[in-house]
């Protein structure tokens, strides 16, 4: 069982929330980390928060993350996979294809490129919110192009399991469409309610629930590296969002006119199609399926908890959900996986030979 | 420092969720309570659980409770005004105008009807989901008209209290065109994205992150009460969902031609209106204005925290966020409180005048 799975330097370009976070899982696992930033007082203060030595690499890194705004990660990958003429370059961009369209407009040596994105959340910016944690039991996708040999991918999951994150492989075309449904369009309708907000009655919103403020949560993102993010993808963005509206045609319709023949009927069916669309989440929210959990007692220090995730991601096992119970006190904390059904025999069995222990 | 403010037995017609769940918070406060609901093993089972007893009042209620699905509402308050020639009859419908118009319709003796509507959710229906708490620091719209003389909303005020929730007084017209805004819209903008996710790729869905969960939590509502509520309040809901539209239609074109003259300046200003939107809500989310934190001391009895939550609402302070820690071994629990800084003093002033212990 080794502590780490990433066995080359890595050099970090951009210390916002991404950047610093990786650099702080990577350190907790002795990784060799080196960081850089436009600015360089923000990699200081991520080099003083622990995620690695700010300045140019001592040794040639093998892997470079680029975790740069959207609008400038084609150009930043570009000048990397020229300082770096023998690294992998990856990026954690929200959108894939128009990078990797202008890094092919530059002739970038595309065989060292290969772009990933972690679903990891990022209403606050800043290394100064920067968690180790940050990606444990995420997605991460790694996008995949032709132009790249399989195996130069390696010390890229190397890195995301080393983070605790759940590799993923799609094409670039897969991942963007995916993240316009899943992102992008939920951005917009959080955005487009809250909206609606700004326009009411201080009176109306004293009586606002928690229904109202889990919809509009995420409308609190910074516009500026949204226009980025929308307009990269935006023919994907545009076609989920034509099919919303056609929808709210008819809901509106059918408000206006509810004694219309099929009115009901199509309230009632939208209704419904919303309640299959939550089903079809994975995890626990509106879900019918029902799960196990294998619950692994985990020590209080840094790098455990990405070490067991890194060894599910590892055993191929699909994490529906997860639960941490830490207690301030303790040494030990609780953490429950819940997997489907036929999964909890080998997870159980695969992390004992690990050597986790598990406590039910 | 009385334990109760409601003064007479009250009698809940209807025992699912919320009917249940005041019957046991009333209970927990010793006031006499009596279930009754078209399903006679429903109200046993609510029985069972501890929110009253199942069947007629032996003595008059001073107040009715009815707590039935909102297309039957004025038809059950219309029977329980004739039925109980004394009492104050409430509803917790969550639309008000429609059932009043009926009741209006049917000659009912309005001067001891009195609507009224807690925020709290519904999404699990139910006596088996019911709890006494559900209606702790939530507010709880009382909503008057001219019929009826302000002093007969004393008993249903106190009844609010009791429960721990902060009454909000309100016309019908003004409650409807709130809960159009922060609770019907919310929940048709919901339904809207999920039900795009019934038509995703499973591979896509796959990435879904906390955000997408987030919008779509409410669409897993059950869609026949909601056509009904839609239905009652088409008016009010459909003319925010034009507004909504309009911005949609600004997206989708922006999307379409990004490079058209003010397509970006178009996509970031409704951003920016959705995070203007998002800091006018009241309570933690979103919002930058600054709190301070009450402590206060509670004991791990039923019932303790529902006082708490009373006396708070008697002193006039209002809550802007709250948190409550239990420790499952501890007697005592910390319940912090979060008020603007100008009501800090006068909040631990009158809680520790009626016997609160402040632990910060």
């Amino acid at each position: 069982m080794t502590d780490t799975r990433v066995d080359c330097p890595v050099h970090i370009i951009g210390t916002g929330l991404l950047g610093a976070s990786i650099g702080l899982g990577l350190r907790a696992r002795g990784t060799t980390v080196t960081l850089e930033d436009v600015s360089p007082s923000s990699a200081r203060l991520a080099a003083d928060y622990g995620a690695g030595i700010a300045g140019e690499p001592a040794e040639e890194p093998g892997l470079v993350v680029v975790a740069v705004p959207p609008d400038v990660t084609a150009t930043v990958v570009a000048g990397a996979l020229e300082r770096f003429p023998n690294a992998i370059v990856t990026d954690v961009a929200s959108v894939k294809r128009a990078s990797y369209e202008e890094l092919e407009r530059r002739g970038a040596d595309l065989s060292r490129y290969l772009g990933s994105h972690p679903m990891a959340g990022r209403e606050r910016g800043g290394a100064i919110s920067a968690r180790a944690d940050l990606f444990i039991g995420r997605p991460w996708v790694i996008a995949g192009h032709g132009g790249i040999p399989y195996r130069s991918g390696r010390q890229l999951e190397a890195l995301i399991l080393d983070l605790g994150a759940t590799p993923i492989e799609m094409t670039i075309e897969e991942h963007d469409r995916a993240v316009g449904l899943v992102s992008h369009v939920p951005q917009i309708v959080s955005t487009l309610m809250a909206a609606r907000l700004a326009h009411g009655e201080s009176a109306d919103l004293a009586l606002a629930g928690q229904g109202v403020r889990d919809v509009t949560r995420v409308a609190a993102s910074d516009p500026a590296l949204w226009v980025q993010i929308l307009e990269a993808n935006r023919a994907n963005v545009a076609e989920v969002l034509t099919g919303l509206r056609d929808d709210l045609d008819t809901v509106v319709d059918a408000l206006s006119e509810p004694d219309a023949q099929g009115a009901r009927r199509a309230l009632a069916e939208t209704l419904a199609a919303g309640n299959a669309g939550v089903a079809r989440l994975p995890g626990k929210h509106g879900s019918s399926k029902q799960y196990l959990t294998v619950t692994v007692m985990v020590d209080d220090r840094p790098g455990q908890l990405a070490r067991l995730f890194a060894d599910v991601g590892e055993l191929g096992v699909n994490i529906e959900d997860f639960r941490m119970e830490h207690s301030p006190k303790a040494q030990i904390g609780l953490t429950e996986l819940q997997v489907l059904p036929e999964s909890h025999d080998d997870l159980t069995a695969g992390l004992e030979a690990r050597g986790w222990r598990i406590a039910g």
